[in-house]
């Protein structure tokens, strides 16, 4: 009797589980068939990049994208609220022009300024170049070689890199930290080659920091073709000039947002997922990949929550960052009124890596939480199997959701294929038109689908 | 003592398996590395597509192509060879209008004659149009309703399957057999709507086949917009009228080859292990992604293999078929030579689906050569695995290694992501500026890497 008690147990947990399995296929695949045929993701990126377009923090874009968050999210969300967030406001000014001065010749030369860099004045500068590969190599040549130069960064991506952003990694101290290693030793400026994996003729800018105490140098990015051109050209000719203008300049701090969107849970209401693009963008492209695509899957999946009349049970909250790029200030503010006023957040996914066809997700998060959360997610590889979602492993949340580091929450990247991003990044290329409306729309569905799973069977994960 | 022996047998044969694995993963890592740097199927692709251009068969393009072939094999392979083919000869002409005519106005719609579709006449054709949705449909509305009528086949693609190939294959008899289906009952032309997930104003051409001994009638590609208006407009006035102009022809099959060429294999020359793209395309684009890339992937494994100083067991052949678009002559002429000859292919690859970031293989072959092949190809998935190398299924080999199916080869296709492939296929944007450098160098080292590891080990596997 007992045994036929426990084969009859058996039976029943074995065919809940099973149940379970086929329940949640069956849901993964509405989700996808929903966000393939009637997602409003791809008119939606449309929208932000032609409507709105570049969206840079204290610009009207800025303002005009927080209206539209708003708006859009209004239609879809239980709550929606506007968060205040004090954001820099850097204005790139009419004038930005560079030319490479040899003996025989003025080549003109694309740059753009990185952002937060100062003006040069109106006379420009002009001065003999230094080609560096590193920031190490500075202290080595010193004032005797930089005095009155104008330090060239030239480090390329490196190539082997499969994932790019292990590539942009390895090179991005050169424009963030650039100007303010060289000023110290004299430097009048810096030319920093653009975190880009192709050749081409685009400047890709960025933000770059100023030291506390350091003197402010103008930064510029200049395009890999324009890099390549100047090395060639300074091995011809050590001596030749470059001749920099610039009118950008530093206004004082703006009001700003963060928007934020709840569709209130049913069981655990004080509970939060949170999903997350950032909302501001770079001003020379429509910011298209970054972060609209970030930015419209968040509000996807809300929008697909809703269209497949999914009722979660902790509150699914949207939350579209401002400045990311050059703060990011909408991250802290968010972070901090969490820390104090003790809002729980079950897990946090960040989208900002552009909008191309999704591989996986990458788990991070205090202590051991980053592994937990893979073991704990990884029970659901087979369901992401048939879309060809494949990468589960520990990594970068973000950089929005990693200031909820500190408080415990376990963060998700999610990652799409790399390969093209960079060509795209902080560039003037980065439209709507660079984003394929498929693999858009296959993003959305790959984030909603985990938010679902992590909804229903809740995420208990905490730090040892 | 006997179990000394044993402990030190198992002990040799753990660490011979680990050191293979190890350097196994060091040359997959080279081919990698050799491939993101030092590749040249970037510059060839460039070539391909802008001093070659199109290269439909029988065209003068083709002829470029396989001049352009032979050139850049004969720097690189130990015999490069030409395989006499004849091939058809269509041409697409000057003339190519469509209109839609209402009483209120007339709507110029972007056609493309489909390949080998006869033209209209000096006169054109002037008709009304009867919508329909499957081939099925066309005996079910008879003559009664199809005779002096041009018939209009929407069925679109269908968004939901995440294989774009998938949703490809259940759409694509509209286009092949249209016309054929139609003529019996006396519709003058047949409009088929292009073969393409996104809605844009580009036509996709293609093949398709008259019957042996049905009536010719035009068939012609209509853009998805063109498609979606021409609905509508019928939805309102289904009398309305449209209006073909074609002037295209076939002219008299043209003599072309198929481009061979051979690394001779050091232990078993006479085993070949193949790899292929095809040479010709359509008309409308350069054929970057169809299949420039499939051809620039072939010959870079035989460049990659010189690179590295890899010297195969087996002949390593890369063939660049001719007329795979509207034949294929090329791949029948090979099998047929191959057939007579008895040459011995230990496995044929196929590159076909475009130049895109890597996904994987699938597995052909005749019985359950398929299975067995894809067994023996598992065991290196983890070797694959850092590079995004995740799919390895049953499948698809390709439409020219097919035909080697009934001399029992074990047939490989290589699986690029498919999102954006329908976005460019047949169409005029399918230009060397669609295809990303680094998807294209990963594919080319996803496939030297199969092909290495494949001669290394050898391939013996035979149908039940």
């Amino acid at each position: 009797m007992k045994s036929l008690i426990t084969t009859l147990l058996i039976l029943c947990t074995v065919s809940i589980q099973l149940s379970a399995q086929t329940e949640d296929e069956q849901m993964l695949r509405k989700i996808f068939d929903e966000a393939l045929t009637n997602s409003k993701c791809y008119s939606n990126l449309r929208s932000l990049c032609k409507d709105v377009g570049p969206r840079l923090s204290g610009s009207e874009g800025a303002d005009k994208a927080v209206v539209w968050g708003e708006k859009v999210l209004r239609d879809i969300a239980d709550t929606v609220w506007l968060q205040d967030v004090m954001v820099p406001h850097w204005v790139r000014g009419e004038k930005e022009t560079c030319a490479l001065i040899t003996e025989d010749e003025t080549i003109p030369l694309a740059i753009s300024a990185l952002g937060s860099s100062i003006g040069t004045g109106e006379a420009g500068i002009t001065a003999e170049v230094v080609e560096v590969f590193s920031l190490d190599q500075i202290e080595k040549l010193g004032e005797e070689n930089l005095k009155g130069k104008i330090v060239f960064f030239n480090r390329p991506m490196e190539a082997r890199l499969i994932n790019t952003f292990d590539a942009y990694s390895g090179c991005v101290d050169q424009r963030s930290s650039g100007a303010r290693t060289a000023a110290p030793f004299g430097a009048l400026a810096v030319l920093v080659r653009s975190m880009n994996l192709r050749d081409d003729n685009l400047p890709h800018t960025g933000v770059q920091r100023y030291g506390d105490d350091t003197k402010k140098i103008p930064a510029v990015a200049i395009s890999t073709n324009g890099a390549k051109q100047l090395s060639r050209s300074l091995r011809n000719d050590p001596n030749l000039k470059v001749y920099i203008n610039l009118s950008c300049k530093n206004n004082p701090d703006k009001l700003s947002y963060n928007v934020v969107a709840d569709i209130i849970g049913s069981d655990y209401p004080d509970e939060i997922i949170l999903v997350s693009g950032h909302l501001d963008s770079w001003d020379l492209g429509e910011g298209a990949h970054d972060d609209g695509a970030g930015t419209v899957h968040s509000i996807e999946v809300l929008s697909l929550m809703r269209q497949l009349d999914i009722r979660p049970k902790h509150t699914i909250r949207c939350v579209l960052y401002m400045n990311e790029e050059n703060g990011p200030n909408g991250a802290k503010k968010y972070a901090a009124e969490s820390k104090e006023k003790g809002w729980k957040h079950a897990a946090a996914l960040e989208s900002d890596r552009g909008g191309f066809s999704p591989r996986g997700f990458s788990f991070d998060g205090a202590g051991d939480i980053n592994k937990k959360l893979l073991k704990y997610v990884e029970q659901w590889e087979e369901l992401f199997a048939p879309y060809g979602v494949h990468q589960f492993d520990i990594g970068f949340g973000g950089v929005d959701i990693g200031l909820l580091k500190d408080q415990n929450v376990p963060l998700i990247g999610f990652v799409p294929d790399s390969q093209r991003y960079f060509d795209f990044h902080h560039a003037k290329n980065d439209v709507f038109e660079a984003v394929n409306k498929r693999e858009l729309e296959l993003g959305a569905a790959t984030i909603t689908s985990l938010i679902y799973l992590l909804d229903k069977y809740g995420v208990k994960i905490e730090a040892n």
